[in-house]
């Protein structure tokens, strides 16, 4: 796989990078107590159902929407796209991939036209162009709380089959930044960080039972707001949800945290990975027995980290049905 | 002066750290904003006449008094001393030196007996044991605002004869970590940083049109703060409130920003000095030509910085007249 | 201007990113002392007459040329560029330009064929794809020296008329990012900040005498350690090397620094701007008069950042004439 | 015990802070690789068998000795003292309390007389006012290396009965700033932390088998130091000396890391801890079962966190007998 970047290209429409997410959750105002109160989005637009949150740096009107259900899940995650044109080369690649597509109009608050899809791998994906751009806080620090989330950075999934979900992303641009294969190597590929914009990932895959959201990623300042990020939930109360971190990652060399929200909802805060927008840019392996790979620092995971996950909407009441991965689930060390 | 520190003598009474201060303002709402609104000092009480503040990391009811009147000055200067029986010996040291006391009792909020004086450099200070202990705020993360400003630290005093202010300080038991002479040293003493708590000072005396204060500081927890700091005044309007730095100290080697509040009086945000509580510590000695040491970067303060401080009450409705300094104010260099 | 990203068109050739400068410098091993020993670049290969180095994140051989010259000047500025096939295409286009082309090949260690043009604002100017992978210090913390440089970010020119400056840079398919206009805005485009990579720039253009380079960024982790290099170079004895700064931008809301090296070539250390690849991404618009814009906290810089640049070779053993700015110097404001 | 503090006597000694600690490594070689070399700690003086180490912000001789043993050992632990004459004063207690006590001079590089006590708590002890200063590195910023430790700060010992430890201390002048009783409370004393400096502590005591170390800490400037010793850690091959953190205490509010040296010899890194000099400060009471008293984030240590620690000389070719602890070991939790 070393040559992937190289000999890959460009098709025929461009998506810019990781949008928005759709998370469905049973209790808005607990919800909204612990994404605004605490950790200081910025609401721009709510309702009794819903609620659009943008972070400090982000100019557009939402990249976390939080909508009242049932039943805890993913309703879609978001793709911003070049232009209202390229939405229409990437319905036709989506109808030639035989997937069932649909157009929505105005759907979600500051958003026009955009696609909805039921990807290859089994998520509501949706691409859109046209997102209104609203108020800037970037430059209000007085306005600042919580623990100073910048915008959103990456989707993190679960496939039964990472090489298939490979594949697929491939054919929609993406790049590959890292990737991990299974121990020993001949096994396949067990995971792939694939990003349009110049970073680390826009998405990850994963091996597990899917289609499921491991998390969706925002991004910090700097690696002290991250630890800070702890400090303010312990304090608020929400000790519990800190999961694991912070720390160092091998793999993207970022600085993290895994938190969990209210309804279990998975969220990575993230900062310091680097540059990968060179043409000849090599992608990193793992093997991924490496203990430096998930955390440089080599400190363990809890096993909720490698079991639990987000389920995703089937567009009607329930969720979309698991598939087993292709290979069995990483024995659990913990220390 | 090389063996200050080993020659001194523990005193009958044991003042134990820079307290608190008083700060006549002459628009309390006004004051309030910035103080609280901006910076994020917590309210212990308020009345329509005061406002009792302290810092997050603080325990007792106050560190930081704003007081509504005509003129913007000094109140007072407060000292935390060991005992009540302290008090006592302290107040015999006054009369012993023929200053001016008083006793007050409850004059100020969650403050009981009180010891003040109109001490031999003009300040009018103050010497206090019994302080109420308040919510203590410190582990409460998610109520911090502004650039989390955690305690008191020290009182910068100009004083005509330094040498003098010394040589008063010395006898209250205040141990000193630094020092700068004039140039060509034969001159004289041009500025001390003398110490109780064994950081590098409670109580800094310079050169200058006196009695007045310089500034008052407040320690925050790392120099990224400090910057932030920046960030957040200027975010709310407060960019000409911005004076110098944020810079490193040679002196003390703090990290350290001074701003103006909106009656000019200065504030220091100061982080990052060092130990200085060995009995065998001795001072540092710095030459005032030295541009290292007012910033090891090198940079200019403005002239304000030089010229402009507060000045103090006299007790009555006016404040105590200013004396021309020993030494010529340091002519000042602008970049 | 509003719309010049949304009206952008990608030429036929995809420039990538700043990629890599030579300075010309008097003395290599003081250079040396400086970018090495202090600042911790690291050496990918050095003889008697020239320096490769590259910072900490960066894969390729250099990012940053030290060449020994009579002269201090700038040899070149060199931008990475998609594929050997771009090249080709942007040779078309400066033929077309009527620009003075040349093609190198193995000219600098690490390099292969790359183009060499004097643009139409009188640098000479070096396009390249191929430059050699060397070893990745990324996670080698364990070696990371100085404030920790992590990768070269922009260059920013002095051009006599900056209109036809941005004129040059968009048909070469640069975006932008924010841009000054002078004051009254209707006497013209002060500055304007144009990038490839989705920060806010790859390359600047200010109004002034030019050609002349006003200084290239480097990347750093955080606030801090940039504020850590004040402290560092004030140590090896380099105070007199800090410019401006440690500030935060209006324009870029970049944390900065600004240092000269042995030779006067201005070197900013820069972290924390913003994320600009959105197609729709309007550009930041300021006026000149604008005291946020340099300094959010309003500081002033220090009359040589505003007259004192780098010139540029002219090929032979001078340098380019120089062409009096559109706009007289904006009077410098000293505190 | 909330009246520990208000009911304090000073004793007719001062004991002035933590001071040094000696540890017997069974490598010295491997010991200089780890703390100087990847740590950055400063060599004052060395020879084959011993290394004398300090920190960038200590000014004596030594705060950590090396001594190359055949087992790997607490050597002994040291208190700075006020004066000559207080040693005697100290000598003198001692001897009624029936310890054996010992007068050295010369034996440690740098230091002149010291008192050495077998302690009541079976710790070999030393008190010391004569220890030589050496050059300050703290404004030597350049030449800072590895996570940037600056001074010793507290010694943490597993003694089998807290509430006697607690007294021996008491009865040399510590105070106390924090403790933690067994749930139910009723059952005792399980942990405490007792200071001289007016931070959280010099000495903390835990309930154990005992005579042993649990940890040695120094202090770090900020957070992001402390991650970044993990940084460090890992990348130069140590991974698995990181044992526990980073994290933020519950108890003392410090940000914390725990590491292992090459003898399993345990080293907190520590920073941001608070105020304790205030003579009516009021211990902060825990309840062992309380999960935000050890890490306020709430996660768990490691089992070897809770079981190994080093054991100390007996002065001769052995180490002292272990005495069981008054209350059970905690079962350890592990997520």
């Amino acid at each position: 796989m070393s040559d992937i970047n190289t000999n890959w290209q460009q098709p025929a429409f461009n998506i810019v990078r990781c949008g928005h997410i759709e998370l469905v959750v049973t209790d808005l105002a607990r919800s909204r107590a612990f994404y605004v109160d605490t950790l200081g989005f910025v609401v721009t637009e709510e309702s009794a159902d819903v609620i659009y949150l943008r972070a400090y740096e982000e100019r557009q009107h939402h990249s976390l929407k939080l909508r009242q259900g049932s039943k805890a899940m993913i309703g879609h995650i978001g793709y911003k796209v070049w232009s209202e044109a390229h939405l229409d080369a990437l319905a036709a690649h989506f109808v030639a991939l035989g997937c069932q597509t649909q157009w929505v109009n105005g759907v979600e608050a500051g958003q026009g036209r955009a696609l909805r899809v039921r990807d290859p791998l089994g998520f509501n994906t949706e691409f859109y162009y046209d997102m209104r751009n609203v108020e800037w806080m970037m430059q209000q620090f007085h306005l600042y709380r919580g623990p100073h989330i910048l915008r959103i950075d990456h989707f993190n999934l679960h496939v039964p089959d990472v090489a298939a979900g490979y594949e697929y992303y491939r054919q929609l641009g993406f790049r590959c930044s890292e990737y991990a294969v299974a121990d020993p190597p001949e096994v396949g590929l067990w995971a792939a960080w694939m990003y349009r914009k110049p970073g680390v990932h826009d998405v990850a895959l994963t091996n597990g039972y899917g289609p499921r959201l491991h998390h969706v990623a925002f991004w910090l300042p700097e690696s002290a707001a991250i630890s800070r990020c702890c400090d303010i939930l312990a304090a608020a109360g929400y000790k519990d949800s800190i999961e694991r971190g912070p720390g160092r990652h091998g793999l993207s060399n970022a600085f993290f945290l895994y938190v969990r929200d209210p309804d279990g909802h998975r969220i990575e805060f993230y900062t310091n990975d680097y540059y990968t927008g060179d043409p000849d840019f090599e992608p990193v392996r793992w093997v991924l027995s490496d203990p430096k790979r998930a955390t440089f620092w080599g400190s363990y995971a809890p096993r909720s980290w490698f079991e639990e996950s987000s389920v995703v909407t089937d567009g009607e009441n329930g969720t979309m049905p698991l598939t087993a991965p292709k290979f069995a689930p990483k024995p659990v060390a913990v220390n």
